[in-house]
């Protein structure tokens, strides 16, 4: 008994000797430091209209939802929400869930049948990873955006039902899959396509309305899509979309759905309002494409390695776990809050800050942001190497 | 491809056919429902001091978190929030999730080492279950409330690290667990704990602080504390208390807690504040108790099986899955809001109608609730036979 707290004792020692320790930073409301670390990319989370929307719901329902929504009643803001959703997605029907994590954990879960083959890009993320452990099923993890290396896989597996998972914009990198291709693969072989747009709804595709839309993808049968409102959206929660017989099966028999509390009203207020305004939001889009371009270029020009962007979402490799904590804890010190992506928490071994754009954040703020990180860059950033992906 | 749809519809068809499809009803602002379905135990969701301090973040930090803590910063709110969480425990530390059900992903995955045996009680909510499967550990489920049958499972595995998981007044019949029992077992075999406060957190112990307090075993190294913000707390969001070395553990390598937002800032505000009432809300757990109390004696009274509350959650037994259903339709027409628990949201072949008691609910309107469950009874549910779990 003792011993478990020596073995994670021990076990925090090996962390931090290998650099590894996560450390809280405290935030207050009025935290001084440009933010190029969060996913509040349209600035929707401090709109006007969507803290209105929020304050009248939280006002009318009271805090929380009180309960899972087939238990408690499911309120007319949930149903308005996922309405919402299902035209700008395009999709047949939509469910809203308390986090995009139990979102995925639900979706991927409903896809697997028995002898499912799961193929998952190597870069995908936590949540859909669980969801895949959750269900049971045998998992292959295909090179990250190798749509050779799903087709293969599919080859090797005849006759199996097999579902391919994805995010369009990833969550690491930014990067975007090559979703036409990926689904004339998927539907070649007769599988199933399920894409985690947590990053690309809003930001991507016409009207924001993700890479699957953009793709040309919308209502195809054999094509889910999820994605978090906690992110463009501004809120909190998640969302699976597609066939109406999905949403159903979901309804009757997702654990994560029938046995969690449902998303406070008050959230699904202000994120209805949001996804009006972020389906509006050409301007936005336009500004964080204009920041995007800026923002790679000023990074490579200084030497630095750096992925393409597909939407608000890019890294830059730093030489190793150590110097990137100290990177950006340099540019925290100046004022810039950045990401610090690091094993375990990236999908190969190489270090990295990510950086996020917010439309929300004054441009003077965000370029002199990118003064600041090329600024505290370590000696070994400046390879001049491209991540090409 | 397209018979996953055929499959999915088939599916639904035999639920239908079962009597376990679920519908989701629809809850406006002004419901007229009387609420004897949520969780809302002590009514702090619509508490004006909860929707204050909620409205005030509200326009303070905006409305969600926009990233997980350790990239995007931890707010002061949230740091406020498990302080004050903590000393009402008397645990260690604290850890704020996004959701009971992440919290409890994280807990169960984290206790696990290699070769860990997991005992699970029968009764155990899927998010304990979950944490298990996704744990990957063997798991031994013993029947319900059955303490011998913990100490027998721990006797055939000396020298195997075990964790025995439970809730503490159970989510399905509001019955309790005997944990100062249960500890002593685990104590003896140098097992660990985990405990599931969800339906106590508010309602049960000195100062609502849950039955470990009242066991006597808040801060004992071999126990852990679970929770979820969602229920009497009145908000959303849920909670890891244990000892440092398990929080540090957590924040290091929690995937439901690095790979996920936050909790908005204003739930936490809500929470907050709600904690601070529930704290001091002995007057409305002595309503609860005599309502249950009430309840209980007029139930049984007129021939129905009642299970015997711990808190403020007690369940009816049905005669099938399809009069529980059509039972719980009428009390609905009637204007009587009860939850309904069938297979497979049971954790055994019995249908129930689960009752939850709301201190914000008027008196006269609980008292009118149970008339109307009386009156809406079902021929066979009158066996007079008690349920003594
Ligand atoms: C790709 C991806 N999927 C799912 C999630 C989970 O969403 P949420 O934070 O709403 O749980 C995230 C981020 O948090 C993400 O980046
Ligand atoms: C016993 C128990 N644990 C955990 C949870 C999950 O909490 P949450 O709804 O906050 O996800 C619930 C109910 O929802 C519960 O009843």
């Amino acid at each position: 008994m003792a011993n478990w707290l020596e073995t994670l004792d021990r076990r925090a020692q090996l962390r931090a000797r290998a650099g590894l320790t996560r450390k809280l930073r405290p935030r207050s409301a009025a935290d001084p430091a440009v933010d190029l670390a969060g996913n509040d990319y349209l600035g929707l989370s401090r709109h006007p209209a969507v803290l209105g929307a929020a304050a009248a719901a939280l006002s009318e329902y009271g805090l929380g939802a009180t309960g899972s929504r087939l238990v408690r009643g499911s309120t007319d803001l949930h149903h308005t929400l996922e309405a919402e959703l299902t035209g700008w997605l395009g999709a047949q029907q939509t469910l809203v869930f308390s986090s995009g994590y139990l979102a995925n954990l639900a979706a991927v879960r409903a896809l697997v049948r028995p002898r499912t083959l799961l193929i998952s890009d190597a870069h995908n993320h936590a949540s859909l990873i669980d969801g895949g452990r959750l269900s049971g099923a045998e998992t292959v993890v295909t090179p990250h955006l190798d749509v050779d290396a799903v087709r293969a896989t599919l080859a090797a597996a005849p006759g199996r039902p097999a579902v391919v998972l994805t995010e369009s914009v990833f969550s690491v990198d930014g990067d975007l899959a090559a979703l036409a291709r990926l689904h004339g693969v998927v539907r070649e072989h007769g599988a199933l396509l399920l894409v985690d747009e947590a990053h690309a709804l809003g930001v991507t595709g016409p009207g924001g309305a993700g890479a699957v839309v953009a793709a040309g993808l919308a209502g195809e049968p054999d094509v889910v899509v999820t994605a978090t409102l906690s992110k463009a959206l501004g809120g909190a929660g998640g969302l699976v979309a597609g066939p109406a017989e999905l949403i159903r099966h979901l309804i009757d028999t997702g654990r994560t759905f029938i046995f969690d509390t449902a998303l406070p009203p008050a959230v699904a207020a202000g994120v209805l309002t949001a996804t009006k305004l972020a389906r509006s939001g050409d301007d936005l889009r336009a500004e964080l494409a204009r920041r995007a371009d800026r923002g790679v270029h000023q990074l490579r020009t200084a030497g630095l390695t750096v992925s393409t962007p597909a939407g608000a979402v890019l890294s830059i490799t730093a030489p190793d776990a150590e110097s990137a904590v100290s990177w950006a804890a340099d540019c925290l010190e100046q004022g810039v809050a950045v990401g610090c992506f690091r094993p375990p928490s990236t999908p190969d071994s190489r270090s990295r800050l990510r950086l996020t754009i917010n439309a929300g954040v004054p441009s003077v703020d965000f370029d002199r942001a990118l003064d600041v990180i090329v600024a505290c860059a370590p000696q070994g950033a400046r390879t001049g190497r491209q991540v090409t992906a």
